[in-house]
């Protein structure tokens, strides 16, 4: 018998029901059978608004360091963010994602059941660039007669690019061996490129390029991996038209963020979309929703989002296997429908989910 | 009797279906009756990708300054854009909306029928700044030891977005002045200012505080304005979810061209979606949809997002009346369903549909 890999885990519950979920996720990395050979061990990190307001830094190098230095991977839970500037605050998931090089957010919308707008099953995934566009932040004010003016640049650089798409070929092409190892034949690996570079030639153009330069590697075309592109404005058109066509959709940060956002909205519910923000041999596993105060504190936040995260996570270390049986057990738990929390219209508690999700373990 | 106001109109049909639809915008107007005491003139102008192909030139000098010199209105079709970066093209209608500063698009989006996933009626309007964002097109590009590296600028001035915001509290207080005239009391004046402003504290920060303080103004207090925000990835999450709470929502460019593709997919056809391009004194009426080539030249592209544009120009010249008759007529022939083309799952052409909206009249 292999002697059991441990692998240490950063928690990062962040504010509001973070606080809720995080444990949740801890719990299931516990439950998870000996017989996979593998093990845990956990440490608990501050970040978020909270933390901003306690100690004026919201992501402590502590923080950073530990998941740097110790870390095999971790679980981030969601930040409240102040609507209005406040100074000296700035959000620590994205800085986390420029700190560790996370390049890639990766985030997997899956339909629990046909519904009467779309009876075909969802199944795809948002491949997110993580680190650059207009998330690097620089952004100056001047005056003008007028009044002030603000610029901010939107950087694209042919290496982020390249990396994202090539994880995005590579998603593609793993996806297609997994639907055919269970004989699913519905449907055919396919990347879509989206972008504007219709508006965009230089900055948008170089993605579009990058990523079709990338995407156009024998192994992907080996695994069968077709690739289409898509203004994003068209993109968003047609992934509220027909969503079950597409496959792993590849963008630069902002529009993937908001691509993986409505994806989020054709399923219904931000509770049950997981993401992985991932880079070379280290994954944070991070619900898409937010830090939803207004339930905050009352154990009826939805776990799902969390449990699937845990299990992108594993996926990312390579543990696919660890990984297979967290989605399992998550959709046997919505499939059945009966231990739901409030906001998928039913009843119970965030521990009672996360129990039956471990009876099915 | 009052004596006939004319309106010259340039008709600048574009690409692909753009040459189907435009004629139709004309024929509508040709029709109204003459107790509106309306007369129109018309000039035909090119610009386009074929214009572009032929000439060198996307958007000819002529188009422009006939267009300034002569017009009080113009209705654009749709251009062909290439998606790979065509040295010496660029967009026609942004360069337009620049050049004429017509500041604002609005597409006002509304839902045939009830639908199994939306059965409240949907009835908003996006009012997208126009002028500026990243829209401004300044790119460059710079070699780095990882291969070339472009960026682009987003610019947000007090000036654009005071505007902008200012139009869409004047067009949910006239939309809220309508619903009364109708008796309908379904909603309350509202406008949702969405932004990014948790990443991009100075730019979208300032579209936000901005428009908040041009929607502060007591005329908007007094119509019952009611003033909200919402972070653009939610906000297309939200409009996902429930398109039917919302009434105006203002965004920057960007994120304008965005929601209002999402909210046309909500409703099931762009073919449906109308917008204006408004400055102060002038109004373009322009398609939502493209330039089609799929189906160009066939006689079958579908009229009605035009014939809607031509009632938003005619609203935004101050022509309400002529307005109200089209959208009358054209909400008739949707809602009777006989005459439909077929993006509307009908067999109807365009003509049939024109003559059918000209007869309701
Ligand atoms: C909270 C915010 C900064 C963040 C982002 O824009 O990346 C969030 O929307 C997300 O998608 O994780
Ligand atoms: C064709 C393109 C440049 C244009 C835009 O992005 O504005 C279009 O998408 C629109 O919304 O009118």
């Amino acid at each position: 018998m292999a002697a059991a890999r441990t692998l240490r885990i950063g928690l990062i519950p962040g504010d509001g029901i973070g606080r809720e979920v995080i444990p949740a996720g801890r719990r299931i990395l516990e439950a998870l059978p000996s017989s996979l050979g593998l093990k845990f061990s956990f440490v608990d990190l501050e970040a978020g608004f909270d933390t901003f307001k306690q100690t004026g830094v919201a992501l402590p190098d502590r923080t950073v360091d530990t998941l740097k230095k110790e870390c095999d991977g971790a679980l981030f839970g969601a930040v409240s963010s102040p609507t209005t500037a406040t100074k000296g605050y700035s959000s620590p998931i994205v800085a986390l994602r420029k700190k560790l090089d996370l390049y890639a957010n990766v985030r997997p919308v899956k339909s629990v059941a046909p519904s009467p707008a779309y009876p075909e099953p969802i199944d795809l995934v948002t491949v997110r660039e993580n680190t650059e566009d207009l998330y690097v932040k620089e952004e100056r004010t001047y005056d003008t007669p007028d009044g002030p003016v603000a610029e901010a640049i939107k950087r694209i650089s042919t290496r982020a690019s390249t990396r994202i798409a090539t994880m995005a070929g590579e998603i593609a092409a793993r996806r297609a061996r997994v639907r055919q190892s269970l004989g699913d034949n519905s449907k055919q690996a396919l990347v879509t490129v989206t972008h504007k570079s219709n508006v965009l030639p230089q900055t948008d153009g170089l993605f579009r390029s990058a990523s079709f330069a990338a995407l156009a590697q024998q192994r992907f075309k080996d695994a069968g991996v077709k690739v289409e592109e898509q203004i994003i404005d068209s993109m968003l058109y047609k992934l509220v038209l027909q969503p079950a066509y597409y496959d792993v959709i590849v963008a630069p940060n902002l529009y993937g963020d908001l691509l993986s956002d409505t994806a989020a909205a054709l399923v219904k519910s931000l509770g049950l979309v997981p993401s992985a923000n991932v880079g070379d041999g280290f994954a944070i596993g991070e619900p898409c929703h937010g830090s939803a105060p207004d339930i905050a504190g009352k154990g009826i936040s939805n776990p799902i989002a969390t449990l699937r995260s845990v299990a992108l996570m594993l996926d990312f270390l390579n543990e696919e296997e660890a990984a297979a049986r967290i989605y399992k057990a998550v959709d046997g738990n919505l499939a059945e429908g009966k231990l739901l929390t409030p906001d998928m219209g039913g009843k119970a508690r965030t521990d009672e989910v996360v129990e039956d999700v471990i009876r099915r373990l």
